[in-house]
């Protein structure tokens, strides 16, 4: 096996014996531990030579993957060997924390070597006392764009695209266009995906693919071309829905117009691709009571961030508490309601989470808007009861058998329907009804959720059995 | 506002007053509200008027979102008019309910107009006893791709890519490059994003990119152009792992080889882009406990699909009865126990669900290797127990002032540490170890979770104080 290979662990060749080996995308954990074994020994020559080369995902790959200790003295050593786009991967944590004992100066010596949007994007993600310092330090055409990239809502389209892009008037032909390409290559982007159409206002027009350029004939003229489905993408339109738009619309580049439509930049598809991920992992994160992605986080900032989600939390179980007290006298009775009470208010929450997953998800791709709203609270008040119907039957089949007591196991079925129906029908509405408001229903739902299927469980389960077991 | 502009919702006048509904994405909700008036009132003519000519995306999305009466209502009258690549964007579930009663023949029909990529991914998703009556009636050249697709291991490259791509002999120039693709053009895929480079032998070389033949010079040779990191994909590699190399190296297409390094197809960017939601998507969805994307499915399958989710639950849920039920001596003379006592369990859920959400997504993006496993488990742990000392001071603060019980206090404070870091760990080694041994740990892993972090509480809870406070 190459070094080469080692690094990469890209697939290049076919007869390697190592399957697992060929097919990984990324590091090998073999040579990351190499690395760490000569930072340790302090063998920077090793390590810069290793090091060399290496494609930024690589590069902030191998970083992430060390510890801190190491991690900080891997950017030392290797400092002017890294490629800059290198930090463009990093988290909002770790970000900050490598470049905490650098200098304004020298931070923007990183980012002037950026495109504009990753350079944005890299500004965005640093403590806001550093930006004015760094922004000041950029070369003149980039501290432009970036200052007016800044001028754009976060998370909207003017942050997400690039500034550089191929634009041609719609009278030119085909040929003229190709000429044009041709001459002023050194000039153009280095990729490209689509040349952009615009009138003599430089006003959006549409877009060519490049696939339709190469097969058109010399003398075509260009704007015939042109894709039916010519969309362009406003400059304060939301993330999302410019992931959606892309997806929807299989593009691979769409143009960024202002209010005059005209034409300010170009967003590609990976871009794109990334938000679609960040979203639905944020997501994710959210709904298990994470509001940051802290993996790579240093421990005491994610214990941080963990303690106030864990603390409203702790509210909610302290209302479990303020409601069972109220039962005291008819648990001391019948102590085998304490061992039985978890049961009811356990299964809503669980069915009240698998309401509220497939809920948030369907608010996010826009899978349920006004049309379908009632219908989705009524299917899911409808699964959740006949689910507590079937839980119910379950209930005084084994209830019966196991304590004799059949009046006790009516008691759990009805709890368990009524908590069930009350699971599906609040998993539904409490995100809905956040989204309304204009929060994030990954967020805050969970606890509302809890609150609801522990309070009614516990009501249901423990007010039924003092009423006719006492 | 044009009726055209009513239908797709896409910007393209920066004039009209409505900005949220300029910035839609997809159908309006009073589109398809007009639409299900039409369908109750069976105007046929008018559905079609102006349901022709929709994008597939748009006529899926309509089809979605009518009720289920409605939909096939609305499928029968448009008929010829859906573009067959409609069908491409359903669910299993609907996908089956829709094509019920069409006859092979007729689903076939549909699927002899799509491309092969997407011809196996519609068969796959029907039931199976259908899928060979289909294939009998494909055409000879898609039912060989089909067949052929089937081969392959499911979710793998093989199954994404498309059949049809333009390749070109090492030894040609740009200019005979361009001349061909000028002359073969209709023959040629309508959109394509690279010109692969081939040796005699149809083995893969390299991939030029669109831009570069375009801006190059015709006389130079078309492989001094190849890309630096020429990666092609085996045809086995799993999807995730193609999205993440997709991800990593910002690629548009990449090429698919076979094991003598055949070029054999191609996979682009959109089908990535899918495969990355989905992946995300079911994630989130599985740590909710809902094991397939159920939002369009009928009542009945939802119930069905989750209620086993529930009865696992269930399991758990009365584990917590049986441990109670060895304490409830003392929860008779101490019933203040009863109702304190879901607070540690709860609270070391929530934790472990923290920290699970965290390993879960990093495990599935690859950040978490056997390079940084034990640093994360041990970080996990240490989150964990620093978060339970601070709730546990908070516990004998709280307690000791609400209840004059500092002993009380001082045992939720203890079982509190306990659980918190009883979550942590187990929050991290239990996905791990469902990865390691080839489970999913999305899927499975809450379930365990939950069943330490209750028991752990309840018992380090109630133990203490049966031992301290009796």
């Amino acid at each position: 096996m190459t070094e080469e290979h080692d690094k990469t662990g890209a697939p290049k060749e076919a007869d390697s014996d190592d399957a697992a080996e060929l097919h990984q995308v990324g590091l090998t954990d073999a040579f990351i531990r190499e690395i760490a074994g000569l930072i340790d020994e302090d063998y920077t020559d090793r390590v810069q030579e290793l090091c060399r080369d290496m494609p930024a995902p690589d590069a902030a790959e191998l970083i992430v993957k060390l510890d801190g200790g190491r991690r900080h003295k891997l950017v030392e050593m290797l400092e002017d060997e890294l490629h800059p786009e290198t930090f463009s991967y990093f988290e909002r944590d770790l970000l900050n924390d490598l470049l905490e004992h650098m200098s304004g100066k020298n931070i923007a010596a990183i980012v002037n070597e950026l495109d504009s949007d990753d350079a944005i994007n890299l500004i965005t993600r640093l403590d806001e006392e550093r930006q004015g310092n760094i922004i000041r330090h950029l070369n003149r055409n980039l501290r432009a764009a970036v200052e007016e990239g800044l001028t754009f809502p976060e998370a909207s389209a003017g942050r997400m695209m690039q500034r550089e892009f191929v634009a041609v008037p719609q009278f030119w032909t085909v040929g003229k266009t190709v000429d044009y390409l041709r001459a002023a290559a050194a000039t153009l982007p280095d990729r490209f995906y689509n040349v952009f159409i615009v009138d003599p206002m430089h006003r959006f027009i549409g877009a060519v693919s490049l696939s339709h350029v190469l097969c058109a004939q010399h003398p075509v003229k260009i704007d015939t071309l042109v894709e039916e489905e010519h969309v362009s993408v406003p400059v304060t339109m939301d993330q999302e829905q410019v992931a959606m738009l892309f997806r929807r619309k299989d593009l691979l580049s769409a143009p960024v117009v202002d209010d005059d439509d005209q034409l300010i930049g170009v967003i590609t598809v990976d871009d794109v691709v990334d938000v679609i991920q960040e979203e639905a992992e944020e997501d994710l994160l959210k709904m298990g009571g994470v509001s940051n992605p802290d993996f790579f986080s240093p421990p005491i900032s994610t214990v941080k961030a963990r303690f106030w989600w864990l603390f409203v939390n702790l509210g909610t179980a302290f209302l479990d508490t303020f409601v069972i007290s109220f039962f005291t006298g008819t648990i001391q009775k019948i102590v085998v309601l304490a061992s039985l009470m978890p049961v009811v208010a356990s299964m809503g929450g669980n069915a009240g989470t698998q309401t509220l997953a497939v809920v948030v998800r369907a608010i996010a791709t826009k899978d349920l808007t006004d049309a379908n709203t009632w219908r989705t609270v009524l299917k899911e008040l409808l699964v959740g009861s006949i689910n507590g119907i079937l839980f119910g039957i379950v209930m005084i089949v084994g209830i019966t058998i196991w304590y004799h007591n059949w009046k006790l196991g009516g008691i759990m079925a009805a709890a368990m329907v009524i908590n069930l129906a009350a699971a599906g029908l609040s998993g539904a509405l409490i995100p809905l009804a956040l989204h309304k408001t204009g929060f994030d229903p990954a967020n805050s739902a969970t606890v509302f959720l809890t609150t609801v299927t522990d309070v009614v469980g516990f009501v249901a389960f423990l007010g039924l059995a003092a009423w006719l077991l006492t």
